[in-house]
């Protein structure tokens, strides 16, 4: 671990350049505190079956590398990756509450491994933390990172926490394990393959412009259903169940999660396969609640669909001729599932093929791999 | 991933309550450019040795848990650990140049897999940047992160990389992998075993001190050994050799690498083993610059080793009657290592022993865990 602080006597003048300061002492008696909320959260056979030999409070978590680990089973290969969440960037005190901030720093994450076709496992927590971050601010924080790390059966395995000078960044890096040789990823989309979604997409786009816009009193006593978008884009439900049906199926040959919106994942998928997708408008999840709530303020609800992002759906393609089969499939278990375009062979981009107003001929045009832009339309 | 930026048009005003404001699209530029310096860095031999089969550029790596590793060989466990640097808490322009941002963030985690006796493998790397640095900065702290994982064996599977509004924030995770059963920790010290350091401590503290005390110029001009110091600081050298040597021999008992400071590792491990840790003043491994420079500046060359840390040497116990052997072992692959004292029983906690000025008697006084307080003395 590295918990040094510079540690100046106030304000310290050096040369021309004047810099601020940390005291230590106040500081490491709140890391205290937190490491003593997160120690036992876990129960041993909670991370027993997870593999953790040692989890937090040693200089490294150790992990038994089982061949059965959370119900997989035969040979395995373990999936990792890191998200960050920053305040005044990705969130600020009006669009999260404080333990909104822990539950979707860890559920964007583990929204990686479902977009693997992986299992989450682990879960390792750095987190900076300003002085107007209390004690009290800092527990919910950590109360809503284990909400989550709970919901989808991930062990919290390490952690650091530091002071920050102004603003809270909280990044994750979760593992997870899949059959070996089976992570679906970008890469493997081939021309006649179908396009799917596995939920709607735009509502955590609009419950962002909920939670923020200047505009919205008057229409938030009109409209309905504005608690599932604020829900969406608060405390949004990564797709494991979806993604491990989808590696199941064996015929699923590229995955991504809804992260930086369709138009941008689906431009990642082109990219990696060397293909065009082609998205008919007719056919994206549109919610009921976003539509109508884009409706209310002006808002175009297909550029919340397209470019909103943080959604935590997957999208992905898969054989044309498994694609009826896997839509039953998925509604047996109770999912959402739904066919939204076809792979091409082309210079790799995507393309939105729209209705034209006489409701009989077609029109394509190449969208951007562009992210929303809130209130600029 | 999350990319998401809240992408408001200047400043809004809510409310009463004025935010500012990130925009996407110049940052994604500058994002894309690092994705673009990090692909290809390491070699597909580099990454197969260590078990990548998708590194950076998907949802997520893939790791084949292979039983042989980076040369080791047998049942392995997994060790993970997160360490963070944040700007002006850690580090200011002053105290670290840019390359030295992103090797010291990852010397520091590698170290962490060292005081587990394991071999580091794998790190993710979070990196939030503020306008501030442009890519010409941005390129050089990577070219200092790449020159660490080159010179220590490890490859950057994963990344993040967002905005910050005004203060650099690196987060480093690191796996690394240890024979089954023999990851050494904090736990097992025993009364009657040595307490031993792989090297000397209070170097890069007394670095600190020159890259930012007022007082430097003249001592400066006077002092030698102010780059070694320096550099002790700014790159420091995890213990990766001596941790393998010491896991090795079996005889090790417990482990910690000096990231806080002597006293605060050695009290973990008291605390950790239930153990008293007797430390002679007069066997602590005192570096000729470092005491130096102490003296120089009128500061005290014992409080700088007890309570400077960021050394990244190791403090550890071993069975007393190997102690002797294991020094010749170190001595015979050109490392260092000092006996500094012995495991007690008795209350958990720290003492350290000092000969009086008659020569003969000793006195003992228990150490604080804190922290050094630079400028506060």
């Amino acid at each position: 671990m590295m918990r040094r602080l510079l540690a100046y006597a106030g304000n310290t003048i050096i040369g021309s350049i004047s810099y601020t300061v940390r005291r230590r002492a106040t500081k490491m008696d709140e890391f205290a505190r937190i490491r003593h909320w997160t120690a036992g959260r876990h129960s041993s056979e909670w991370l027993d079956q997870r593999g953790v030999i040692v989890g937090i409070g040693d200089d490294a978590a150790v992990i038994e590398p089982r061949l059965e680990l959370a119900g997989l089973s035969g040979p395995l290969q373990w999936l990792m990756a890191v998200d960050t969440m920053v305040e005044t960037v990705h969130f600020n005190s009006m669009t999260m509450e404080d333990g909104d901030i822990g539950y979707k720093a860890l559920a964007a994450n583990i929204s990686d491994i479902a977009a693997m076709g992986g299992v989450p496992l682990h879960a390792l927590v750095s987190v900076s933390v300003p002085a107007a971050y209390g004690p009290e601010r800092m527990r919910r924080l950590y109360d809503g990172l284990y909400a989550c790390a709970e919901q989808y059966g991930v062990a919290i395995i390490g952690g650091d926490t530091t002071s920050s000078p102004l603003h809270l960044v909280v990044a994750v890096t979760v593992t997870g394990a899949v059959e070996a040789g089976k992570a679906l990823r970008r890469s493997g989309a081939k021309p006649g393959d179908a396009v799917f979604l596995t939920g709607p997409v735009g509502l955590s786009a609009a419950g962002l412009h909920v939670l923020s816009a200047p505009a919205g009193e008057a229409v938030r006593a009109e409209a309905g259903g504005l608690a599932a978008l604020v829900q969406a884009h608060r405390r949004p439900a990564p797709s494991v169940r979806a993604g491990r049906l989808l590696q199941a199926r064996g015929t699923c040959t590229s995955l991504n999660d809804v992260s930086d919106g369709l138009a941008s994942e689906a431009a990642e998928i082109a990219a990696a396969s060397h293909v065009r997708l082609a998205l008919h408008e007719e056919l994206l999840p549109r919610s009921g609640s976003m539509a109508a709530y884009a409706g209310l303020c002006g808002l175009s609800a297909l550029d919340l669909m397209l470019y909103g992002g943080e959604d935590y759906v997957l999208l992905g393609t898969m054989a044309a001729e498994d694609a009826a089969a896997a839509k039953e499939a998925f509604h047996q278990e109770g999912l959402p599932f739904f066919l939204i375009g076809e792979v091409e062979a082309g210079e790799p981009g995507v393309e939105l093929i729209t209705r034209k107003q006489n409701g009989k001929s077609l029109s394509r045009a190449r969208l951007e791999a562009r992210g929303y832009n809130h209130f600029q339309g």
